[in-house]
Order: structure tokens, then C-alpha cells, then sequence
């Protein structure tokens, strides 16, 4: 086999076999197969595409490439979650104890994230004293005593992945959809759970700025899982306004504290409730009523807030933060944004918002920066509400001196009307 | 600039910049520039094409990435010849002694061959004492005293040409109109000639299968040539059929020497003579007739002969194996190929004659293998020719022992029919 070969078929349209995939694959992480060979045939896949099988058969390549975590042990009761990424989402810090504390086991990988805030091990690491960094039998344990536990990767997984997509980064080979499913399904294939809920997001802050595309994307995720022998459904949900009111680290982590504790924003809550809901489903095999009074009924008796602090504490945060949130890391300056002009509250661009949270601290752009927990935003208003000239509209935390232009950033994200905007609608759709 | 952002123009269908092109070759031949993002650049660019001034100036960047030959002291008398390739292509041999003896300077690089014979240079090579290694002192002196000289490439000649060549070679980006025109051209252009005149093949045994797809690549690489200050015309002749009546090196000087000493056969002889009209038309500024006038007289006065004789014995071959081609070397063992069955010829597989002609010995597959002079193909019978079961239409020399079934390949690329077959024009077209 030739991987000259295997460029040309997918160059002129044809499709690869099973074989010239682990082929290619294999060859590339192992440093047989170069970058030019591996990049010309990301190239030629960004132009013809993947058939779904061929899509599956990446992602079981690139899932194989590496360690993966046997949570066989739990049967079919394991569920993952993932998010396409948005601007304030945190759904994973409510939704994992929703869900555990229903009985589902929640044993969950993540990474740092790249981008406006952190990935949700760096949410978590605003908790002082939690560790992210867990040895596969710890983590395992914890899986099996708590039913919920969320680490950095550990060990190699993925290599296949990493590898391709720092070759996509620079080859302009990412927005690729049989690409961008695999990349995305290799890492959740290979973290073990049966039952997969993925969030993708739609809208200006996301990847896939439209519903249309986000759909697709759903879909090719969701056939790729279900050809792996995984569950697999796909909530898609609007990302054209950041999620629930807070931006950053500790901000996000006190955000979903509370919404355990019955209080939070309704967008967040809707998009929790659905995530979990389809959660419990797939893993312990409810009904949609069932799930769904399953779910409020974890946050209304206390059950879903007391599994948070049995797993914080599990990890070693110190719960006093949880307990009483005014003590996670605080900024040294907060900045209030106020409102220029009066009206109606029409759009809010989330990707600004984020960039704006990125600059007062709460996100890196390159692997390894320190990130400041406690930089970000609180949205004081959102879409459809009204403002007065004058009111403070958001709250910046930072500890930079010189925050820069981050206050009309935030204030160039709203546009306003006279006239209140028609409702959107958060969760657009269910794939399965 | 990034060259991210420049595979991604490509990828999307626009126009890259002169700055863009300059920087990608610059950097990728420097090293700045890896072999992913070339490979992606190829691969976006074989689906997207070039503009013709993209082309241009992808040839010139290439053209100036390394050394090249300065002829400007011989002004606009200098001409080069490039063919794309076929099997039994002696031509250079006999059109430069043709054009120098009418006055033209032909001061030729040129490379060894990879595939079925070797290139003009190891075909001279077959010469006892041919020198095909010049300094550029050498190289220079004898162009200005015989006005004509043919040396292997000294320096440095368009390593941007080398680096990119191998990467395409390997990651199926070969077959692309702007890469290959301008892969040829900035090697003409590097070496200096104000006139170049190109054979570009059609059929079987060529590169390009149609008169068509040999027209559309005739024509680039004309505009590339004029747009960068060059006076160029391109020949489009048939290699449906091996040109002539040998195949392997010292077969091919054999034939050469016999064509300008008044024989030879009638398709090889006028491929040569409108390569050589072309030749002087464009160096000399020579009309039609008056060209065609002087190639035939050049070669029935024996002026051709001699200035082949002066070319090789400046180079120190043995002129006694030109007064007498027997003394070439020669092979230790003949096959005669008979006729399975009666009837006209009416197809010679040139690629397949070609493999034949490699098996026993003539070409080499990877640089730096040995070639053996002395193998190859006499040709007996050619196209619209009767021949009789049992006749002998091939002869195969070789050293080696065992040649496989070079004899049944042979016999494979013949066609026979009851009739004869129509003439095939061999010159097609002349694009300028």
C-alpha cells in the first residue's frame, strides 16, 4: 500500500478503504508518512469529503491511535457530554452532577481550552485546591465511588488526532466537516463512555454560524458514534448570545453553583435541562418525562448541588468556595460598562464578548499561557431587555492595569432597537 | 504574511499575489516553509488552478531561487529546445548541430533521465570520453567558439523547482497544468536562452495522452515564456508511436548521426526539421521558407555533420565513433523479435515499448542508478508497415542474462489489422 496511492483516490473523488485509512493514520503517527503526504490528503478530503463510513473508520484510526479508558466496569450507565464551544458555556459544571446524582456515571476527560475563557478542567481549577491531574486508577476509582469525575487527559490519547489537527491548524484543513466529526469523535470514542450527548452550538460565537451547518455536523457526529457501537444524540442550541450571564473562570463556576442551588438564567437552565435530560436517556434508558422530572427534581431536593461538593471535594477543592462563592479568586479591578444609548437589547455578538473576556485575562491563545481565573464578564442585561443610557449593562473583572479598549468592545457587542426583538429560540434541535 | 492565509486564497478559488508566490517558494526552499503547507498549497492549487499570471510568476520565483546561466553576451541569438518526453526522442541530437550550423548559439543544460532511456546528457554519455560535467567557464568558452555545448546542470539551477518537484511526486500533485508548466519554464528560463522552442508530446507514450491536453499545456507554457521576456514557440507532435527507428542511448546517438549524415527515418526527420525551423525562425528571425531552406541545406551540405563533430569532440568524445557508430558500445546479446501473425501495423504502444526498452537495461528508475548504454530497440517495422508471420520486426540488445519477457512485450505493443492503418499527422499543431 502507497500512501501516494491513497492521496490520489480521494484527490479524484473516490473513496478510501478501511485499510488505506489505518494506513495513513497509523503511518503518520508513527512518522512513516510525512507531513506533505498527510497534509495533501487532509487537502484533498477538505474538497471531496468522507463518505459516513469513511468518517467512522477515521475516528475509530485516530481513537486507536493511542491509550484509550476502558469504563467497561459500569456497563452501559457511563454518558460523556460534549460541547462544540460558545461563549459562557459551562453546561458541563451542572449538568454532570444533574446527571450523576440520578445515577448515571459521568467519568470525564477534558482539556485546557484554547480560546475565550478556559476548557472546563481550567473552570474547575478556579476552585483552589482541585486537581485536574489524576492517575487512571484514581480516576477510575472516583468514577465508581462518586459517579462523577472530570480530569485533564491523561496518558496518550488521541496521538492520531493532536497530530492532524496541529497539521490542520496550518494547512487551512480545519473546516472540514468529515474532519472536524472525526477529530471530535476520536477523542470521545476513545474516553469510553457508551452514551455521548454533544452540544453543538450555532450562531455567531460558534464554530458553525448557522443552524443549517450546525445540523450537519450533528449529524455526521451522531452517524459516526452510532457506526461505533456508541449512543449518540445531539442537542443543537443557539450561540448568537453567550450563554447564561457570566464569562470567565471562577465567574462561570460560581454561575453554575448557583443555578445547582435553583437560582440562574433561564437560557442556561433550558440548555442544561435538555442536555441532561437527554443524558439520563440515553444512559439509564428513561423516557423523556421521566428524564425530565428526574432533572428538576435533582436541583429541586438539593441531590444535584450535593453531588457538586461530593465531587469537588473528591478532587480536593475546598468547598468553602463552593459553599460561599464570594471567596473563588476576585479581580482587582471591576470596570462597569454603561449603557451609551437607550433601547431594546436586539443582538448581542458573542464572539466580541468573547474576545473582550480574552482580553481582561480569562483566556489564553496558546497552549501553556496562565489564565487569570478570576478575569471576565458579568452580562448585567441580555437580549430583550431594555436598557437606559447610563445603566450599567456588564461588569468587567480583570486584574490588568490597563484592560485596553475592553469596555467599548463590550459596549460595540449590543445592538439596540426601539422595539423589542422576537424570542429565539435556544435549543433548535435534537439529532439522533 | 502567513502562508496559511495563502493556501487558504488557493483553497477558495482566488488569485494569489506576485508577494504571496515569492514568499511560498522562497520559504519553502529556504526552509521557513514546511512540507505540509507546500503539499496543502499544491494540492489547493491542482484544484483550483492558476491565473496565467499566477502561473508566470511561479516561474519566475522559481526560475530566480538559484543560480542561472547569463547568455546575455550571445544577445538574441541564443536558443534552447525542451521536449516533454516520449520514447526514441533523439531529437536534441540532431536539431542543435542543425541550428548551430546555421549560425544559432545552442548552449543547452540538461538533465539525466529518469525512465525508459536516459536523457540527452546520458545518451551523449554513450560516447567514449563525452565530458557532460562543465564548469560554467567551460560551458561558456565553448558556446562562444563552437556555438554549441550540452553539459548536465552545474550550480544551483532552480532548487525551488527540485524541492517542490520531489514533494508533488509524492503527494499526487504532479498532473497539474500551472505546476508542470512552470516546473519546465523556470528551468528554461534559469538557463538563460532568449528563444526556446518546445516539443510538446501527444499520445501513448507521452505525459499528455491528447493532442488536446498537450495544446492547453503548449499554450501555457508559451504565455509563461512570453509574459517573462522570452521569444516562445511550442510543436505539438504525435509519441503515439516511438519517434524513429531506436530506442536506448547509444542506439539514439546511432540514429542521430545517420539522420545528419542524409538517412534516417521519415517521422524522426520531420519532427527535427520544424524543431529546427522553429529554432531559427525565432533566434535568427529568420521567414518560414527561408528556415526551412536552411535546415534542409545545413544537413544535405553536411554542415549539420560537422558541427555535431566539432560539439563532440570539444567535449572530448571519440570522433571515431561517430565516423564509425559501430564502435559505439555495443551489446552483448541480440534478440530478434518475429511476427506472431501477419497483417499491417497499426498501433505501436510507445509506454510499452518504452518498459520494454527500461527492462533491458536502457533507463534507470531512481537517480543514480547505472544506465547501460548499449541496450535498447531497433526497430524494424513501424506503424502502416505489412508484416509477415514470422519476419523479424525488432531487434533488442542487452547485457543482461536473462531479460525476462522483454521479447512478449515487445510483441504486445503491436497492433496488426487487414488494412492499413490512416497516416497520423506526427506534426499537430505549432501554438505561438
Amino acid at each position: 500500500m502507497r500512501m501516494y496511492d491513497i492521496i490520489k483516490t480521494k484527490r479524484d473523488g473516490g473513496a478510501l478503504t478501511k485499510e488505506q485509512i489505518d494506513f495513513a493514520v497509523t503511518g503518520f503517527t508513527g512518522g512513516g508518512i510525512g507531513e506533505g503526504q498527510m497534509a495533501a490528503l487532509a487537502m484533498a478530503i477538505w474538497f471531496n469529503g468522507m463518505s459516513e463510513r469513511e468518517t467512522a473508520e477515521l475516528t475509530l484510526a485516530m481513537a486507536r491511535s493511542g491509550d484509550s479508558v476502558d469504563l467497561s466496569r459500569f456497563g452501559t450507565k457511563t454518558v460523556d457530554k460534549h460541547s462544540t464551544g460558545g461563549v459562557g458555556d459551562k453546561t458541563s459544571l451542572v449538568i454532570m452532577p444533574i446527571a450523576a446524582s440520578c445515577g448515571a456515571v459521568c467519568a470525564k476527560m477534558s482539556g485546557r481550552g484554547l480560546g475565550h475563557t478556559g476548557g472546563t478542567a481550567d473552570k474547575l481549577e478556579s476552585i483552589p485546591g482541585y486537581k485536574t491531574e489524576l492517575s487512571t486508577a484514581r480516576f477510575l476509582e472516583q468514577a465508581e465511588k462518586v459517579g462523577l469525575v472530570l480530569a485533564t487527559q491523561s496518558g496518550n490519547l488521541t496521538p492520531a488526532d493532536k497530530k492532524l489537527y496541529a497539521l490542520r491548524d496550518m494547512t487551512a484543513t480545519v473546516d472540514s466537516l468529515p474532519l472536524i466529526a472525526s477529530s471530535i469523535m476520536s477523542k470521545k470514542i476513545a474516553s469510553g463512555a457508551h452514551s455521548i450527548v454533544l452540544d453543538v452550538k450555532a450562531g455567531g460565537g460558534a464554530f458553525m454560524k448557522t443552524a443549517d451547518d450546525a445540523r450537519a455536523l450533528a449529524r455526521v457526529m451522531v452517524d459516526i458514534g452510532t457506526r461505533l457501537g456508541r449512543k449518540v444524540r445531539a442537542v443543537v442550541t443557539d450561540m448568537d448570545t453567550p450563554l447564561g450571564t457570566a464569562v470567565g473562570n471562577a465567574l462561570e463556576v460560581r454561575e453554575a453553583v448557583e443555578l445547582l442551588r435553583g437560582r440562574g438564567a433561564d437560557d442556561l437552565k433550558e440548555v442544561c435541562f435538555v442536555l441532561a435530560e437527554n443524558m439520563l436517556e440515553l444512559s439509564l434508558g428513561m423516557g423523556k418525562d421521566e428524564a425530565e422530572k428526574a432533572v428538576r427534581d435533582s436541583v429541586s431536593s438539593g441531590r444535584a448541588y450535593k453531588k457538586l461538593c461530593e465531587w469537588i471535594a473528591a478532587q480536593g477543592g475546598d468547598l468553602r468556595c463552593i459553599d460561599d462563592v464570594s471567596l473563588l479568586p476576585r479581580a482587582a479591578r471591576v470596570l462597569e460598562v454603561k449603557a451609551e444609548k437607550s433601547g431594546f437589547i436586539t443582538a448581542m455578538d458573542a464572539e466580541k464578548i468573547g474576545r473582550c473576556a480574552m482580553s481582561l485575562g480569562a483566556g489564553r491563545l496558546e497552549k501553556d499561557m496562565p489564565i487569570d481565573f478570576a478575569a471576565g464578564i458579568e452580562m448585567l442585561k441580555k437580549t430583550g431587555e431594555y436598557i437606559s443610557a447610563g445603566e450599567p449593562v456588564a461588569r468587567l473583572y480583570t486584574n490588568k492595569n490597563d484592560a485596553g479598549n475592553a469596555e467599548k468592545l463590550y459596549l460595540s457587542a449590543l445592538e439596540t432597537a426601539d422595539t423589542p426583538p422576537e424570542k429565539r429560540k435556544i435549543v433548535i434541535d435534537i439529532i439522533e
